[in-house]
């Protein structure tokens, strides 16, 4: 007797509407009726449904200066089959404070120029397809946040390649967006792309592979992140980088932002994972002063505030818990990976390295430092974390360094409420997060802990005198956004901390 | 028979004028008549006469709204003593593009308010001393520049700060300018200071003790580099504070850029080694990029300039041969063993520690780079090296990294000829540099070696053509400088290699 596999769901975290996923995709129908109503224009598939490929196909199907018809895929996962059916049903699968989102969705709906779908059919009509799929690194990492091992699995990357070169049309444009090791577009894409080809009996000289990387910051800009702001770009040929180009025109406002095009796709690819490493980098610097002020007593936000008058270091960053999100956590080691993996040399990138191993120890030091100062016990204590988003007036939670402490302080058993005005549910610890302050400041909480720069918490008088006028306790500044003025009211009733302030 | 000790001798560079250095020092009688002199002016003593505090001398000589008697004092040692005779003599003992140097000298000249002095009876006349003696880092390095270990000597700048407090008036200003180990003035100044004048039988309670450390750079804006940049001060007690500020004042344009205060002089000490290790780790970080760039094929320049769009990545350098100087390539160091042995911390600054290794190495990178690129032997092989200096359009050959170049070279059994326009003689290695490039250009060369970014060697179309006709050889150039036209004009008839043009 064969046992019945039993079917699965995806749920909208949005509205909580339930889907079955078909156990067998045949959506041919759907994906013809839909390029039916859309005669001569040319057709893009975005593959990859999430922060960057949802957008993405919006800012494709209002492009500027063409009509283009456009299907984004996303495979039949619970975690992904919802935002398809939400696309096409008319609820636009990202919540953001961007209003153009809404705008540009509606204004799809209504040219009925976007589909969504999960058969890879879609790829036989795509002209363009743009690849915003996800690839990771697994982090292999001890107790103290320690990163000790790292890999790079490329399969799920290889196999979705693959899915475009099984139907694809052989003068396809495949652009890839998603940030990869440098050399992949170059040294996995095309070859894999060719390989299908010619396993189909196809030719592969009208065969075109760029590689162009967005800048996407989820939030109130998001969709100028994508249409007003610089790219970068090339190919793997001349051919392929002049088609790069021509598309991005017609989307991207480049006669504000023009386009760079770079010498090969190598390039474009260690572009984007410099720039993050760079700012991951600059961000440990930071970590680890901070650390260092707080052992020396001194008051490193002064002392930074001091430095950033020299035009040189002006960039210099304020410190923080560390880095959180998708990008700056992971880029650095994609890069070490690829210097060692696809170019044979035997030192990593030792510097980005080096980087990511502080950013991920700062939440565990920031709890340890939370117990050497905490004189009593944890266990049992009331807590209120104030953010769980990893970015300051933004609803994402993604690799959140706030999960680290909040993990540790219920390791230690305490009673954890969680705020954030931006985000109502942590998908990753599944748990509610609770967006009304006011409400939540009525109980009495043994320490309250700042863990997200939102300007709810800043400068926000309000916020000050009700904790205040709470019982006294213990308020915990992970990331500095306490005034000198706020402190030293807090301070006539509260024990207060803050990291880098090595002078309180 | 006691043996007779022999005379040392002391030999300006400047002039060839040899001093002999006498056996005993007694210059009281000098002191006095010079401060006989300027009565009812303020004496300040500068400690060390090197490139921050001979042109430090110049500048409170020449202070802006109160007229100071200036004594500069420095060790009777071969090194030094020259400096001290000279300056009495009338010739300077600093080379530099900045005329306001011989200006201000003039003007001391004329005012008679400026004397040097190897007697530490000077101390006992002044109201200031400034601290401007080297505090220095002793690193243990492997073969391949690697930093294996690494050691700070605090006794010779605690036995000069002892000077001071032998003689010193017990309501005396100290302002140490010297970059320290965070934690400095306040554990090591200030108590030795204390213990002097309490074995003085002297009271403790009039001493002052501030930090604020200069930003020299020694080049064409030598003296704004003082005069008209900003401060970051602090005192060891707010008397301290006040009395450093005060006379800031007084030799510093505060109004156009002002003065900032921090709260204890840690901070200060801190903020000095954090500009200066950020800005090694900038450039640590370029140096490792450029290394993948070169094996991944990749023109690190154009990614650079394309990255450098973004105004959050503005200050991203480009790549070279690592760090050179006096600051940079130790301060780093300093900042993480104070963390560790003055402030008891298990962990180190390890992005800080890193930035220096990766830089430590990059001049033997350079040169093993040379010999895979560099297909017959180097015995015996005639070499052109253009620029000796660590920094552009500056003749500073301190901790220059073409020191590890040239010592490989030569190591090789290179015959090295020495070129750069602002440097005569290289005196850590001993040895004639020709600053006549049209004569050294006469005669062939195997290899031509660009390893300073002097404006001489930039956009220079009489040197890009007096090279193209050179016999064919290797033109080989560290740190990027030849631009594209110039490097394909090249290529017609040398072999061209540029680290971090994978491209090529």
């Amino acid at each position: 007797m064969v046992k019945e596999k039993p079917k699965q769901e995806s749920i909208s975290p949005l509205t909580g509407k339930q889907y079955t996923i078909p156990e067998t995709i045949d959506d041919k129908a759907g994906i013809e009726s839909f390029c039916d109503l859309h005669p001569g224009k040319k057709v893009v598939v975005v593959q990859g449904l999430g922060f960057v490929g949802s957008v993405m196909s919006l800012v494709v199907a209002n492009a500027l200066t063409e009509e283009y018809a456009v299907i984004g895929i996303d495979l039949p996962t619970p975690f992904s089959y919802w935002k398809i059916q939400s696309i096409n049903e008319g609820a636009f699968p990202v919540i953001a404070d961007d209003p153009k989102i809404e705008q540009f969705y509606q204004k799809a709906r209504k040219k009925k120029n976007l589909y969504a779908t999960c058969d890879p059919h879609a790829y036989s009509k795509a002209d363009i397809v743009i690849v915003d799929i996800n690839l990771d690194v697994k982090k292999q990492s001890n107790n103290n946040g320690h990163l000790e091992d790292y890999s790079v699995d490329l399969s799920p990357f290889k196999k979705a390649i693959t899915a475009i070169g099984t139907s694809c049309k052989p003068d396809v444009l495949v652009l890839v967006e998603t940030t990869v090791p440098p050399g992949t577009s170059q040294k996995i894409v095309r070859p894999i792309l060719e390989e299908c080809l010619k396993e189909r009996g196809l030719a592969t000289d009208k065969l075109k592979v760029g590689h162009s990387y967005e800048r996407v910051m989820p939030g109130p800009k998001y969709v100028d992140s994508i249409q007003n702001f610089y790219r970068v770009y090339a190919g793997t040929d001349e051919t392929s980088a002049d088609a790069t180009e021509k598309f991005l025109r017609t989307v991207i406002s480049t006669d504000e932002y023009p386009l760079t095009r770079l010498g090969n796709t190598q390039a474009t690819e260690m572009a984007k994972v410099l720039e993050n490493s760079y700012r991951a980098m600059n961000i440990a610097f930071m970590v680890e002063w901070s650390r260092f002020a707080e052992e020396a007593g001194v008051n490193i936000y002064e002392v930074v505030n001091a430095i950033r008058m020299r035009p040189t270091h002006k960039n210099l960053m304020l410190p923080g818990l560390g880095v959180g999100g998708y990008c700056l956590t992971k880029d650095p080691l994609l890069a070490s990976w690829a210097r060692m993996n696809l170019f044979g040399s035997e030192e990593p990138l030792e510097q980005s390295e080096t980087g990511v191993h502080i950013n991920d120890q700062m939440p565990v030091f920031a709890f340890q430092y939370l117990q050497s100062q905490y004189t009593s016990s944890l266990n049992g204590k009331k807590v209120l974390l104030l953010g769980v988003s990893y970015l300051n007036d933004v609803g994402d939670t993604r690799f959140t360094p706030v999960q680290g402490i909040y993990e540790q302080l219920i390791g230690a058993g305490c009673e954890v409420t969680l705020h954030d005005p931006h985000v109502m549910y942590w998908e990753e610890k599944r748990t509610r997060v609770n967006n009304n302050l006011d409400e939540l400041l009525k109980q009495p909480y043994d320490l309250v802990i700042v863990t997200t720069g939102h300007k709810d918490y800043r400068n926000n008088p309000v916020l000050i005198n009700k904790l205040a006028d709470q019982q006294p306790g213990f308020i915990y500044d992970t990331i500095g956004i306490l005034t000198d003025d706020e402190i030293n009211k807090l301070k006539s009733k509260h024990i207060v901390k803050v990291i880098g302030r090595g002078d309180l």
